[in-house]
Order: C-alpha cells, then structure tokens, then sequence
C-alpha cells in the first residue's frame, strides 16, 4: 500500500515546513484542504480517507450514472488504489468491465471489485459469515468480498438457521476458529442470538429483508437482533452487508 | 360435568317441544333468547358457553369492580361451575377470599381459581409450559393454570432462552414427550422457532412484554414469532398465557 | 413412506453399533453430522426432516432458479418423497412440468404438488378452510393443498365475511363437523372471532393482505385476529397459508 | 332556545342596518367581531357556535383548572344555555356540584351536565347505543349523555361481543328500530362490520382503548372499523364517545 | 325497485306458509338459506341484501377476472337490479361495455356503472362533495357516483383546499345547503374540520392517498380527520369514496 | 452585551499574536481549546456560543440535578449572561429563587428567567405567537419567553383554531402585522396551513401533544404540519415551544 | 413585477369604490370572489397568491396531465407571471419545451422554470444549499431553483457529510456569510445538527429519502431533524427541496 | 481465574473417562447435562458461561426480587466469580451491601458490582467511552463499569455532541488513542457518524432514549445509528449500556 504511506509522509512534510517556516499557515491551510479531497463537480473523493480509516473511499453504486462511477474509478485507480463497488446493478457492471478488463462483478450480491495490486493480508483471523437461509447468501456475499478486499481471510457458513438447531451445532468447531463472526438472518432473525450464545467472539449481526407479511421488509429481524438476549452482539442496518463486513475488518486488524 | 349435560337435554326437550307442537315458535325463539344468559345489568353472562365451548366464561379481572366480580361469581357458583379470573389485582383477591374461602390466588400470574368440583382429565396427553427466562414465568404461570383448570395435565420447563442453547437441548426428551407445547418468550421471541424445529407437535407461542427499549413491551417477541422460520406455530396475543392455555387444551381434547 | 422407516432404522442401528462398539463415538459423531442433511452447495437438504416433524422438506419457491429448484426436487424424488413448493411463479412452474410430469400446478395460489407416492390419511378428522371474502381464496387454497399433501381430509366453505352473517350462520352444521378450522381473512379481520365463539375446536387464523389503505397489507388483520375476543385462536403470518395448513395437520394427526 | 333565536335576530338586524345605511360597514365589521365569541382571557367561549351548529360549546375538562371551568360556566349560563362537560375527574366535578347544584355528574364516563331549561326532542328517532363488552360502557355512556342532551331519544345495548354472535342476534329487533346506531368496541374491534351488515342505518363506530398487548391502546379497534368490509360506517377517534354521540344527533334531525 | 318488493313478498309469504303449516320448519329454513344468495362457485352473491340495506351487492372490482365480473353482472341483472363496479382497470371495462352496451364508465375514479331501471330519488337533500385538491378528484368522484345510483342529488365543490381559505369561504352558501357533506383531502387532512366548524350537518371525511414523504400514503391525513377538533365528523378508509358515499346515502334517505 | 465583544476582541488578539508571533501554534491551540468551554465535570457551559450563534448556553432542566443547576447557573451570572432555563420543575424552580432571587418562573411552561443585565431589543420585528386550544398555552408560553429574552417584541393570540374558523379571520390585521408567525397546535394541526395561506411571512409550526387517542401525543399534529399544503412553514418537535421561539429570533434578527 | 403592483391597485379601487359608493357591497363581493381565482374546470388558479405571498401559484407537476399543466401555463403567462413547475416527468418537460420555448428543465430535480420576464433580486442576502451527499443533490436542486426564482442569490455546497467532517469545517467561511441556510440529508440525517452548531442563522433541514433499509424512506432523517440537539433549525416534509426553497425565500426577504 | 481452568479440566477429565471406558455415554452425557447450571428453581444459573464467554452470569436485577438475587449472587460467591448486577434499585442495592460488604453500587446507572478477586487485565487496549450530552451518562456509566469488571482500562469523555462541534475535535488525541470505542447518544443520535469519520477503530453506538416529543424515547438515535453514513459502527440497543461494555471487551480481548 504505496499509497498510505505517502500521504503521511505528505502531510508529516507539510506540518514540518509549517514549524520551519516554509509554509506560512494559510498555505498550510489552503494545502490541507485541497489536498484530502478532489472535487469531480458531483461528488467530492476523499483520498485522506486511508490516512484516516486505513481504506480507500468505497462507491455506492446506487443512484450514479455510469459515467460518474467511471470517472471515480480513474481517479481512485490513478491514486493506486483497490476498488469496491456496492449496489451496482449488472447493466452498469458490463459497461465497467470492458474498460476495466480486470474489475470483477459478484451477480448475486451485487458488487464490484477492481484490484490495482494485491490485497494484503491484515486481519489477523478468519472472519466467518454465516446466513439462516439460502436467500440470505447475497448480503453475505456483500460482506465477505468487503471483508476481503479488506484484506481477511474469510470463511462462510450457509443455511444454518435456528428451525433445525442440529445444523449449527454441527459446525460449532468452525464458530470457535472464526476471530469474527458476521451472522446474516431474515425473517425472525434468532440466529445471532444462538451463535452469540455459543462464541465468545464479536458477533455483528446483519437483519436482511427476506421474509414476507408481518417480517416488514427486515424489520423484525432488526429488532430481534437489537432484542438479543445474548451478549456481544453488534448490529447494522438491514441488507448492509458491506457494513458488516467494515465492521469485522476493523475488529481483525486489531 | 353434570351442568354440561343438562343444557344439551334442556334444548334437546325444546327443539322437541317444537316438533310436537308443544311449544309454539314463538315461545321456543323466547326461551332460547332468554336461556343462554342472564342479564346481569352490566355483563351478560354467557352459561351456553359451555354448551358451545365445553367450558364456563372465564372473568376478565382487570376493569371490573369488586362487585361486579362477585355476582358474577355468584350466578357461576350457583350454576356448579368451575371459575376462573384472570389479571386480578391481589387487594381484590383478597376481598374474594375471605367470600369464596376455597379460591387459590396466583399472585405472581394474578390469576384466582374457584373449584365447586374437583376438575376432570379430559386433555389426552401433557401439555408442556417453557418459558426463555425468569421473567417470563407470570405469563407462563397463567397459561399453566388455565390449561389445568380445562382439565390438563401441565409441566413447565423454566429459563432455557436460546442464548444458552445446551439448556433446551439437555431436556429434548421432555418436549418430545409433550402433546402441546406451549412457548414463552420475550425480548427476541426466538424460542418457538428453535423448539418448532425439535418437535413434530404443535406450538402455541406466546410473545411477552419483557425487554426495554426496541422490544417495545413485546412487538419484537411478536413478530420474531409471526415470522418464525420453523412451521407449526400458532401465535396469541403479547402477554396472553390464558389464550395460549385455552387454545393448547382446545388441541389437547382432540 | 418407507423412507422414514428407514431413517429411523439407520438411527438405530448406529446407536447400537456405538453401544456394541462397532463404531467409534467419532465415527458415529461424523455419520450422525453428515446424515440429516446433503450440501447442495446453496442449500441444506434437511432429509432428517421426516423424523423430526413427519414430514419432508417444503420448497419455498420465491429466490431460487429454476435450476435449484430441479436440484432440490430430484435429490427429495430419489428419497422417495412427496415434495411440495410454495410461492412458485408461473413460469417456472411450467419448467418444472415438463421435468416432473405429474406435478400438479395451483395457478391461484402458486403451489406446486409432485407425488411419488399417494398421500397416506394421517389426520384423523376433516380440517375446514374458510374465507371471508373471494380474494382470500388464494392463501385459502395454499392453506388446504398443503393440508391435504400432509394427509388430512379438507373442505372448504368461502366467501362468508361478516358483514353478511347469515351466509356463515347458515353453514353451522359444518363448522361444527370439523376437527380444526382455519380461519382467512383480510380487512378488518374479524371472522376469526364470531368462528372462534361458535365452536369448541381449535381455530387457526390466517391475515391476508387484501384491503387498502389503513389495512397496511394485512396488518389490520393480523392485529385484530390477535386481539380476538374469542378464545382458542392460534394466529399465522400474513398470507401464510402454508404455514396455517401445516399447524392445522400436526393438530389433526393428534 | 331562545337564545338561539336571538342571535339569529340580531344578525339579521345587523345585517340590514347595513343595507340601510344605520351602520357603517367598519362598524358591522367590528360587532361581528366582538359578538361571536367573548374573551375570558383564557379561552374564547363561542356563543356562535349555536348559531352555526345548533348547540352551545361543549367544555373539554382534561387539562382545564376548575377556576377555568367555573368562569366558563357561569358565562354560559348567563347565556341560557344547558352544558355537557366531557373528561371531568371526579374530584372537579365535586367542586362544581357545590356551585352547580343542579349538575350531574356520570362518574363512569366523567361527563358532567347541568341544564339551565329542559332538553328539548330534536333528534327524529332513536339513537341505539350499543357495545361489545362491559368495559367499554364508559365510552358508550360518553356518546349516550352527549345524544340526550343534545335532544335525543337513546337507548343502550351492552356486552354483545361478537365471540357470542347469538347474544346480538337475539336484539336484532332493536336494531332495526333505531335511526342512528352508535357501536363500540375494543380489542378487534369487529362488532360495527357485523351491526352494519345486520341494518340499513348509518352506523357511528367507536373504538375504545379496551384491550391490552397488539391492541395498543384501541389503535387495532380504530384500523379494523376503518377496514370494515360492511359499508355504511363512519369512524371517530378512540374513546370518542362524546363525537359519537355528536355525530349521531346531527344525523338524527336530520 | 320492483325487485326489493318481491324479495319481501316472498319472504312474507314464506313466513306465513310456516305458520299456516304449509311448510315445515326444515323446509323454511331450507329455502331460508337458498334464498338469499346463490353460489356462483367463487362468490356468493347477495341479493338479501337489498332487504337488509336497501341496496343490491356492490362489485369490487379488483381482483377479479373480467369472467367473474360478468357472471355476477348478469346475474345481478336478470334480478332487475342496477349495478355499480368499483375499483375496475379501464381495459375491463371497455370489454364490459361491449356486453353491456348501456354501462358507462368513470376513468378517472375507475368506476362503472349500469343502469336496468332508472334511479329513484330516495335522497331528501343534497350531498354536497368536497375536495381540497384538485389531485383529489377520482376519490371525490366514486363518492359521488356512488351517492347518484344510491338515489341523490349530488352536488361538487373542487379544490377549495385551507391553505388559500377564501377559496371556501366564498362558497359558504352551496355549505350550508347541503344536508350531508362528504369531504375529500389529502396531505395535513384540513379541510374536514373546517368545513365542520361552518355547518351544522354530519360530515363523512375521505382521507386520501395524495401527498409525498410523511404523508405515508394518506396515514397523516387519515389521523388528522380523526383528530379534528371539529365535532360532527365521521371517517372512512383512505381513498374510500365509494364508503363514503354510500355512508352519505344512508343518512340522506332519513 | 459585553462579554460578547470581549471574546471576540481576546480572540482576534489571540490570532494576531499567532500571526506576530508572540504565541506558538501550541500554544494557540491550547488556549483555544480551553477558552470556548470550561469543565464543571458533569457538563461543559459552552461560553463560547455567544460568539457562535449570539445567545448564552441554555439550560435544559429536565434531568438534571438543583445542585447541577445551581453550578451551571453560577457559572453563567460571573460572565454576565442571561439565563433562560427549560423544562424546570416548580420545586426545584422555588429552591432556584431562593439563590437567585431576581428570577422569574413561569408555572405553566416551566420555565425559568434569570436577567443580569435588561435585554436589548435584537428583533427588528414582531414575533406573533399563536394557539388553536387553550390546552397549547403552556408550550406557546416557552415560546413567547424564549423569544423575550432573545431580545423580542412578542404578541400572543390564543385560541383560534381552524373549528371556528371566523375567530382567526376576525384577527388578520394582526396576521399582517407580525414579522415572524409561531403557530402552535395539538389534535389535527391545521391550524399552520390556514395561517401559512394567509401571509407571506415565515410560519413557525409547533405541534403538541395535545389530544387523545389516534393523537399519538402529537404525532398526528406533527405529520400534518409537515404536510402542509401552504407553503413557507417550517416544523419543530413536539412541544418544543423553546426551539421554535428560538429559530424565530433568529430569523427575526435578521 | 408589474402584476403585482396592478393586482394591488385594482384592489384599492375596488375598495375605494364601495367607499365612494360607485359599487354595492354585493358588487364588491362578487367582484371579489370572482377576481382571486379562475375556474379551469379542474383546478383554481390562484391569481390572488401574489397579493397574499408575494408569488404567483406554483404548478405541482405531479399527476396532473399535459394539457391542465398547459391551460395553467398559459392562464400565468397572460397574467405576466413567471412559473415554476415541480415534479414534472420529463417526457411532458419535452412537450412544454416544445409549446414554451423559453422554458428551462432541470431534469435531476425534475423543475420546470419558464420566466415572462427577468427575476427582480428580492432576497437581501446570500442562500447557501448544503448537501450531505451527492444523492441529496436533486432535492437540494429544487430547493435552489425554487429560491432563484423567487428573486435570491443562491450558493451551493455539496457533498458535506458528516462522516468526513473535515470536508464541512474547511467551508466555514461559506457557512459564515449566509443569511440563510438550507441543509439537504438522507440516511441518518445529522447534517444539519452540525451546521446549526457552527452558524447564528436560521437553518431549513430538508431530510431526503436517501437510504435504505431502516432508513424507511427518509422517516430517520426526518426525526433526527427534528430532535437536532442544536436550536434554530425548522423542518419540511421528506423531499420537499420546494418547501425549503420557498421558506428560505420569505425569510430572505425579510 | 482458577474456576474456569478447574471447569476445563474437568471436561476434559470426563471425555477422556469416555474414551477409556471408566465412563459410559449414559453417565457422560448425565453428567454433561447436569455440570454446566444448577437449578435454582427459578433460573439455572450458567456456570459453564466462563467456558464458552469467558466471563461469568451477569445479573439483570429489574424484575427479580431481592431473595433470588441474593440466592444467586451466594451461588456465584462459592464459585469465586465476580459479580455484575445491572438495572438495580437503589433500595434493593441498600439491602444487598448489608449482606455482600464490599460490594460497590453506582446510583447513576443502577448497576452493582462485587468482587471475589481481582479484576485481571485481559483487554488489549483502552476502551474509551462518549457522550452527547450529560443526561446521556447514566447508560455511559453502565458500559464503563462492565467494561472494567471485564477486565479493561476505560476512559471516558462526556458531553461532546455534535451541535458544538469544537468539543469533540478538541479532543482529537484521546479518540485516536483509544482501541475500541463506544458512543452513547440521545435525541438525533448523530454523534456515531462523526467519531466513525474520525477514527479507524470499531465504534459501539449505544441509543438513549434521552429526548421528547419526536425522539420515541431513543427510536429517533437509533434509526439515526443503523443509518450512520460512517463505516465501522455496531448498535446495540436503547439505553443497554451493558451490551455495549460488553460487546467492546469482546473486541478488546482480541
């Protein structure tokens, strides 16, 4: 990650000729400013983001027409950066990758990833992501390649849900190894509470929209999840897979 | 059961007396108005009920005033009933004893029951009672006595919520003996689903107002059971142990 | 269903192969784990199913490709199983006809039924579907196919909402004739509770999301029916008629 | 009324004193003003409310200090006009009985009404109050008082619930006598869809707050009127006896 | 509506029949039960119902099959009875009206209507219908097709919203010549109480779907009208019209 | 107002001494860091709002301790500011005047005034705050004399709800006159909309939770206000009088 | 604005002869009801707005058809009025376009401007238009086009979030010279809670449904708007750049 | 920390009996069962808890009366585990340090806790705990002392919400020190998205149900947390403080 590292010397440099005198400090201020982001007239890329999350700004697909996502795209891939796009649809997609050759689309979960170097393994566990069900998998999905381009090695878990309890506690060694867990439900959303109840590892729990009538779109798996009466459960909003798969990265690197 | 009986034999001789020409239509649709119940001035008392339901009305205690509960419990007493009140404060309870000597009060369920003869099995197997925590034990208590009272044979199996699965899992053997089940639980209302998915019985859920914050005395049980992954759940209103008592002995007379 | 013979059978043996010490406990733990249920890469087929709850797995249809579903269905046809899917679309119902010929297609209710063996009468009285209007029908129908596929004898009385009480009243004979009942209703949903006061027999209730307005796609139902005057009501999702039909034939096999 | 009368008389006067000249428009312009409503600092007391609905101002107590109250009172009063004070707790109402000693005070409902001259017949019919249990008569007497004192015949039918459909079908007489039907209810709130299904009358639905869990406080009752499948209801707020009873009176003299 | 008197003829008679001895009981109630509706296999049609509420069944028409539709509208017609559809996509329509040359419809409302005889005017008064916007219009419309095949003078007033409150004002004299009012708002839901606070005759308030954002779909402006401070006011469904004015003609036949 | 312009000039004399060199960065940012805020251990007073947005610190008494009051209010007096405190109960207010005798409490709002210097008229215009029940007072009141003390000419115009809508049109000349309009409302909470149609000034909305049942204590009045169909209004929270007088001295400064 | 002026004048002749007795009060009156608005048969065009508001009707474009849009249009423009049309599709922006040529479609938020002659600068200062992100910039769009229109300056600054605060503190010299400040954010809406804190201005928050999930459509943003912990901020509907722009404009004015 | 080596031991003790024979399955799987909770009666005590979690059974006090926490806390005293007693009354806690002496209550945040032996550190870094404001301190308090019984060093940093910005960036250096973090906030719960823009570390965001009117005591903070536009946030519920604690020592033992 060339890249991180020169922007802290940047910015280490400007704060030494600001003390030396170099810099007067509206020069310094006017550089510092300047410097986090550029602005493409829509949108404003925060490339101090590294400097300050550890990670490169991640593109929301939704909503952006297809030239202001290849437009974000050169300038993160001009700053050498890895890419990842979430909630981008599959027409959009095909455009990106016949000019980027090497961009990657996951059909199921909907994102997209462009590497410009390999990642580098931080995290210093395995995160496992688990679903209740089959329909769960694409916000799983959303959360492991985030975990992973994250740099994790990540481990997945599917249709393990609480109506038959035999399936989970089959696995429990593999909930034992995880150093994270990311547990993904719909519909009653009881499966984190059960995993909680086994690890002594963080769970984050992600309510996802499956389920029909009364499940309201995700909103009683959320709030079952927020009810737990397990312990050492985090949770993030419905359907936000990539929110959980940040959420983990955070937690492996330390 | 001598009363139950006796109303089926009374209407029986009417219908008759209407055939024969005993009795004109008129004075048959006048006594069947007036036969099913009296006016109490402020509640109709329903005595056909147990020739429809196969069990007297039971008191709704909340509401209503010391008075109005005993002259109703006096018009039941006098029709050799067995009574049952529920959500009664226990200042009222008090009162009642010292007028009804053999009534029993539940305190923690706030349940009070009369007995003016000893209750006949007439439920075929067990109906099992389980709560997730402690807290739920009130609603259970009151699901519990209920079920007695119409003639069941009740166990309870307390505190075995799913964040400590190990806690069911060792009792197996007792939810596979149970005809009925009956499942409390409040915060995420996981429970039923985990123990849907062990029995091949049916399962009455009943969501409870225990939680804080987004369990919202009792929706997010509610719902997390509407949407219970597991199939073979009826579900009952939050805080309902008397519905869920009355609808598993309904089963368990099958 | 010689196939839940023969589970039960195995079971057995490999218990007694570990008491004899044919087997070893890892032996046994292993072959235990990896025979309830074969990973077809998306889904856990859970053949344990059958001694668990009496009955195969159920397809849920919406979310999966034609092509899963066909994977799913000849891995349950080779086990000797009758299979039943819900909330198929049309069009892949169609697909799978020409796969499984004799599968039997329900258009109004999106079921699909594919036998490999006639349906053994395991209920031991009839179950009563009835709904309060016509666009109830659907879920209605859901209700009873799945009940019959289960192995109980169905009828259904439609279209008998309360606003014209006479219509249901006229039909008392019937209600009374039935073992269990289930109870569709959207709008104001409130036919489970005059049904509820007139038999003494378990009532399963069933919202459907039919209305508009403040009857929020069936929530109007769903809380009325939860709120029911009448005891002995056991309440399913919104437009759950599978699961309604399910609960009905786990009560009529008692 | 005379009081009303004079009103309208002094408009008139008003209005061709205008026409002939008598009085300036500026000066009309200011006796509109100022004749309508008086200030008692607090609150504007409106006396042309007669003129423009044909009853005096109604006093809400809730929330009113009784000094407040009184001063209303007395100012009405003076004005000939009989008064209803609705949501009065009792201990107010004890202190006004001693200033107003004719007043009657409804502990149940806490509506209070003092008459300056004898209610005189307006309504046409009869307004038919009628309820699904016994605790919800506070909010049906609150319709009643208010129907009587505003000139009609009322007559009351309480705790025919719909769990007991054979306890309201045994008044069907009565139903068809009255003129205007006042229906309340708690719980599912089901009992308006039977009553409007049962007569050719405009039917006033009123849900109370009886209940408890997913009735939330009468909001299932409210949605479940609202979605009534019989037509010919019109809904007023929960609790609202007292707009019931208004609604109905204007209907009634009609 | 000779019909209407046959059906009581019939009715008269077979009562008399019973009393003479011509018919015996099982008989009567035989044909009793036949009488009223007949099966069409999907829904019973009602013709009691014009005994009952003086009106023939009215056909909701989403949901169902243009085949359905037409079977009922001819059975509805062999009886001689003018029809009223609501809810009907306009291309069902134009295939109605090929069969049924004479029935018109109301695209904006999507309502059709078909006369066998010509309306007789039970309506004593006016019905005037209100709206606050001009978006209002279909709902405002069903409400007054509705009131006009019912048997009523319907007058409209459009678009006399309260944020520009002359626009009302200025017609305060169509208001008050009105003997009921129905009143169409979206949005804040405004207008019903001030309309109510100018007249003194019963007003039906019809909150509709109009409005973006925390209108949610016409919820604010159904609680609104609930709320209104002013009295005399009853509520229907969002975007009820057809409720509405069939509430609106029941009242105006008084 | 000194203390303002003392803090301004100790912060221009700061950045000149960065500039001139007198103080290091360090230093700078130490003594800016220490100088907006001081520690009291519970709470940090924010004296450098002054500066920022031109009034004080404003105490929120709800929750907070007398002695924490009493700190925080003695902190305030030494920099010679006035102090307006919120939500304050009487009891604690009358331990307040104790200390502070000058203060003036006002019961009905719960609010509490203490002047260390007379107010200086900021406003260039007249705020006109406006009720529709006299039950929204006490919130109008916290409205009025947060406006006062931030230096207003406050009108006040009480009770003049949309049901009697001639009692507001009988005060336009009062509408017209206001630079700044707060109209507060509970139930319906039309009364905004009427007003916003009849200036062109801007509205302050304010709902309350004034009302019952399908009121949602304010909820209701909130959702119409924010859907206002005039335009030109803007909403604050439920009840809260203080954030509306608030930004209408903000705009009123203007 | 040469309309307004006539507008005006035309009204005081119009009093000045019913004080001189050239015209009869009923003249005058009819006069004066006819004079505000125009019958279009669909909706009232509302002339009189620009004596009351200070600009003439806006157009919601929203499920109106192209010919009302352009009888409306065309009615303004005789009147010498300049339009803006909100919500309009941009199929019926083409036909507009293709009728008046001069028109101007802004099709990101969807506003049609169309001006009859230059906009006269009426604001006294500077409008600033923050958004939280570049999804936001639609809403933020009407809201500037709105507020140019009505004779502002108007500036922009976009994507601000609050995740990366520095992006917002580096623009603290443009927050500083508004006099009026819109702030535009979905998700969880904590933009304009910063803003309010940094600024002495008032602050119109429009909370957009930017989201997804447990953002319901924009509902948070809504009411973390209205529970900013920091004063002077006034809330509009979800959305309603138009609302926000309109606000602003009076308080500009001022 | 010797009880939960000594339980390790004898698990493994038991397996290995297993393995060599000493042990039948019938005895292991008996003891297995029997070894992890004791039955108190009313709630099994989960002593095998320090095996899987790592800690032992924290008490939740609401709700229990003080005979079985006193029962509880002598079972875990005999065990040699440390205590937290979480939602306690103070009187309860009165009663309680007469009989456990050195046991330590913390009035704000209702909690107790009770040391056996040492608290050990076991967290890797610093947890630093956030406030917006100082009514939001009690749930802080209560994720600090589980914190610190978990065996962390906690700091913690009250009173810096986002409407005064300055006072959360002043403090800049303790968030970046800090390795795990967790922010408690009320009303628009916008605090969370700014510290997660700020830091590269796992932030726990913790709802209060500090505020009014629209703040649905802490539904506004919470939906306002799930829809942060920051990455790396986890929420837990309204007010639980503990969970919190909780969660951020999982993390910080990694």
């Amino acid at each position: 990650m060339l890249y991180k590292k020169m922007n802290k010397q940047k910015l280490e440099l400007l704060l030494k000729s600001v003390k030396s005198g170099k810099a007067s400090i509206d020069e310094a201020m006017a550089r510092l400013k300047s410097l986090p982001f550029e602005d493409l007239g829509h949108s404003r890329v925060d490339h101090h983001r590294s400097l300050r999350k550890g990670f490169p700004e991640v593109i929301w697909g939704e909503g952006k027409t297809i030239e202001q996502i290849l437009s974000i795209m050169k300038g993160l891939k001009e700053k050498g950066q890895n890419i990842l796009i979430t909630r981008l649809e599959e027409k959009k997609a095909k455009t990106i990758k016949r000019v980027f050759l090497k961009s990657r689309y996951y059909p199921l979960s909907k994102v997209l990833t462009y590497h410009t170097h390999p990642v580098k393994l931080e995290g210093k566990g395995t995160i496992l992501v688990i679903t209740a069900g089959t329909t769960d998998i694409p916000v799983a999905e959303e959360a492991a390649v985030t975990a992973e381009i994250m740099g994790n090695r990540v481990e997945t878990l599917y249709d393990v849900g609480v109506a038959g309890i035999h399936r989970l506690l089959s696995q429990k060694k593999r909930l034992d190894e995880a150093r994270v867990l990311v547990v993904v439900a719909g519909m009653e959303g009881a499966l984190p509470s059960v995993v909680g109840g086994l690890v002594d590892k963080p769970v984050i729990a992600v309510p996802t929209s499956v389920g029909y009538g009364a499940s309201f779109g995700g909103i009683t798996a959320l709030l079952a999840m927020l009810n737990s009466c397990a312990s050492g459960i985090g949770v993030v909003n419905i359907n936000n897979g990539f929110g959980a798969g940040y959420m983990a990265s955070l937690i492996n690197r330390l």
